[in-house]
């Protein structure tokens, strides 16, 4: 099954972009601002996108400073089951992000859609982690002309 | 095989995407300044990073206003063998591009990198169309902290 992947470098310790991800605060500083849920192994996290829509994921895996891992447990019909996982690698006083969403039953074009619009989301996770400013929904960067 | 794709939706028609990727000066707004060769069916192009690197792409399709095909002949170990391609979707005023680098063989780190990279050239392609200025090299957008 195809799979999204995505490297970010982040000028930060991997502690710090560990708070972005697995702290509700963090996700609302670089994916929606609309965040509730609890993060914890076994919780399940609310990501609200106004009438763009919804996703719940819940938390499979929380190892401080290494890894984020979630599963899709509703929300868009194509991402329900999937899993969307932030691997974090520590270079020196840098770290590196390996992105991963698997487990796409059909490379469609909302496949290409989600991969552009997820690079974006990580961009602004490296920039919230850096500066304390992000670009979370409603202020994320559009890739489609009809406001997606 | 897995395949890096995106999409991106631009506020011009087809024609000017297509400007943008098929004439030389185009390509030079959007991923590299230094881009040479001849653009034409069976012609090889030659995109240069300074010592970031380089790859020759030669033109497999060229269908105005609909496609660009290229497929890449020397460069990256990784990349050699693997196609790039632009398809054109008109939608009234707009245009999409769906993006597919495919023909990949491994799903490694230097694959998540160049998903991230993509998508920001394909950002630049979409500025380059619609304002007539993009973020080539050495202008483009870094991913990683050593400067990719």
């Amino acid at each position: 099954m195809p799979d999204i992947l995505h490297k970010v470098g982040i000028k930060a310790p991997p502690e710090d972009a560990f708070k972005a991800l697995g702290a509700l605060e963090g996700m609302a500083g670089w994916w929606t601002k609309d965040t509730t849920g609890e993060s914890k192994p076994g919780g399940v996290i609310h990501f609200r996108f106004g009438d763009r829509g919804f996703i719940d994921m819940k938390v499979l895996d929380l190892d401080p400073g290494k890894r984020v891992l979630w599963e899709v447990i509703d929300g868009p019909g194509a991402w329900i089951g999937t899993k969307v996982m932030f691997d974090l690698v520590e270079d020196g006083d840098f770290t590196t992000v390996l992105f991963k969403h698997q487990g796409w039953k059909e490379a469609g074009e909302f496949m290409h859609h989600c991969t552009t619009k997820w690079g974006l989301f990580l961009m602004s996770l490296r920039s919230f982690v850096e500066s304390g400013s992000g670009a979370p929904y409603p202020d994320d960067v559009h890739v489609s002309y009809n406001g997606d």
